[in-house]
């Protein structure tokens, strides 16, 4: 979804780039065994990244460096180091503040590198995960620092399963995943409903009611035959306008 | 309050020894403003830790080694170098099984090497913070290894705080912060209320009640002049009784 | 489930009745709409009720009275009336103790007039939902009360959706239900999934884990031709053994 | 606080009303102890309220009819009513939408009634207690409905106790509440700390930073002398020009 959104942003004339954020503790991709994970992506300047990071080059024609793509095992790695070398003058090391700025700093570091006026950031794994906590916070703090929600703005992947014999769509998952975001301190401005179920303006309406998201902010992506696919699906629903206009990005 | 307790099962013949969780992200206490934090304890084998260290040795009156003492930092430092080392064996590394399971390893380690029957863990911070839940986790997998609530009880302390002109204790803090450790799997066996409140008959009750504790294992701490007294006071409330009898520790 | 569950047990001679908790806000099922909720069940008193009131009686082969149905409709009327009646004398009226109070007031007269020595409950609704917090805290209390986990076992039923072009299987609805049980203080003894997942080995190892429950307690429902069979597969899997062996029933 | 807020904004010429929501199950408070509650308080139209109706009232100078006091009870006795004579049409009756349909009714109806441009709501209890639940949800859709947080704002009343023989101010209690409005779907607009502690720029900036709530948003209420120098008190904070800054109120 990450690097469809990018595409159609891209398309309009939005200087961008993309991070990804894996939670996991390995430093890289490179220790990781391709049977379980799937095969890893070599950026141009050697680093052993994500799939993803492959997606993302394909989708926006260019190539990216080893530093858009942060683990927990990179940051607390750097954490840990600049705590040893005494870098933070004593003081004890917590999650808040220093683990969520070393993530700010790094997003920041990438953002500013590739010049870009925007920058998609897509974090992996669930909500809830204690893994994902420390970059969820990261990511809320700099929404206040940027100048709040015209500024930034979190689109939330969400599963909408289909079960029993009569299809019927859940939307539980999607409002346990959401009070758990606000628990957080974080309020969808998007969702993205992956899954069979076709978004009737009734489960629209539902899930716009409880998430505080207006109904043309609820997005349906099905499973679709490619890839290749899901900008155009994404643009037929309006992604693309909501997006600038919520954003207030200017000639796009 | 660790301390005090591991007193008083020493004094009853329990062979047991202490471990200290810090959850902040130093690796030890060498790099920290004694400013801060307080000064550092220095172990005879030179590592520098936390004072409640010092504490331990003193009402046990034994030296302890610097694995005594855990932090988020120590353990991260470890997991990731096992990481790069291939240790995991191209698993995606997670905290759970990889930071827990390290952070077993580590408790079990401890508790052999001091040839203990019991083992004391006190885990610092606040129930809820990120800092504190993948060690919170891995005690609770921990409880499930060794057999269960027989083998292994969880005393959590809580601060009941009196406010206003009449003096009212507040309970709710220990009703949000008890619901918080439920969430996470974790059934306290007994409270240990700190603050200035006279734990009243209704007090104890309604503790009792809500936490599924039974009543004699609400314990009330108050602010004593010297620390030394507060193995007198747990004593005098049965706090010892109570954990030889719910850990079925013979002999003692 | 529960008329399965108590078709195994009445099978074993343990003499047992149901008692269906609808946490819906009618009084009873005589004003609801068949074309959204279902055909209406009547009783041999007359009274209007949840379909699952007639699978309990044909499971059980017995009559079943009116009084085997709360709802929030009925309970909070019944509180409301008493308050003004002046029954409280003069207190502040609470969920806690008032309406959970009576929550098990009525349990415990539907399981006397029975004469049962096993009362099944089914809360009806989702973990989570305001409507079931009242309830499911009177099912704690009552656990409390009748002397703890060995007289009263909770069954937690549970949706694992299988997602994707792979069929993989998600656990983690499961895992956000048992979180949010456990908040409010229940720890569930067994873990029925409900979904066309085959429970394999792994996964019942995981839900195991996470969930605090021996693995013969995962129980997987698939969805059956006919809710006759249901019985049987529960049967097999070893249910009817667990739930005795777990409560102490004896002789059956 | 609530009729100090309303003091205030009258006197700068805004036309306004205030309703008291008690989320306890008594219908009104005539059946209540006054030894355990308090003295009860009439109203000019024979209602027995809740004591902080008499404070309104003189802080406004007006007299208030009794439907400018909500509770549990008024609320679920009119919804279970109307159920039982059919005027839900057979649906299922819920929480959401019809007993937080009720109460915005309510709301909206003393509100018209009194020809106010503005409302204050104060809800009783505590965040977290299932009583209040209803009642949050109500407030949060009601925000929604009349436009967002431009014309709707939500006043957060908490505890910062201070404990220890140094007096040290804990913000735990706080961030816990704030976290469980956030999970329900409210973000408060401004944080009234209750308690002894004097605000220092720390403290402040903390409760700012966690809460997302601008530094001159958090404010302190000391134990005052008496109740009327509460509205002087929050004055010289700033707390008028804020408001009426927050919710564009003109003229004032």
């Amino acid at each position: 979804t990450t690097s469809s959104i990018a595409r159609i942003l891209k398309a309009r004339g939005v200087p961008l780039t993309v991070v990804k954020i894996d939670p996991y503790l390995n430093v890289d991709a490179g220790t990781m065994n391709p049977y379980q994970h799937g095969e890893v992506f070599v950026l141009d300047d050697g680093t052993e990244v994500d799939l993803d990071l492959g997606n993302y080059e394909r989708f926006l024609g260019e190539s990216l460096p080893g530093n858009h793509n942060l683990t927990t095992g990179k940051v607390y790695r750097t954490v840990i180091e600049k705590e040893r070398r005494g870098d933070y003058l004593g003081n004890t090391v917590q999650i808040i503040p220093h683990v969520t700025g070393e993530v700010k700093h790094m997003l920041r570091e990438a953002a500013q590198h590739a010049q870009a006026e925007l920058t998609l950031v897509e974090v992996g794994g669930t909500v809830g995960d204690i893994e994902s906590m420390p970059f969820l916070e990261a990511l809320r703090e700099l929404q206040q620092e940027v100048g709040g929600r015209d500024h930034m703005a979190f689109v939330h992947t969400t599963l909408v399963p289909v079960v029993g014999a009569v299809g019927e769509a859940k939307t539980k998952p999607t409002q346990h995943s959401v009070r758990e975001l606000r628990s957080l301190g974080i309020q969808p401005d998007m969702i993205v409903a992956r899954g069979p179920a076709a978004l009737t303006p009734d489960l629209r309406a539902k899930i716009s009611l409880f998430c505080d998201v207006p109904p043309e902010a609820v997005i349906a992506v099905p499973d679709l035959p490619t890839v290749y696919q899901v900008p155009l699906h994404l643009e037929s629903q309006g992604v693309g306008d909501y997006l600038v206009k919520r954003l207030g990005i200017e000639g796009a």
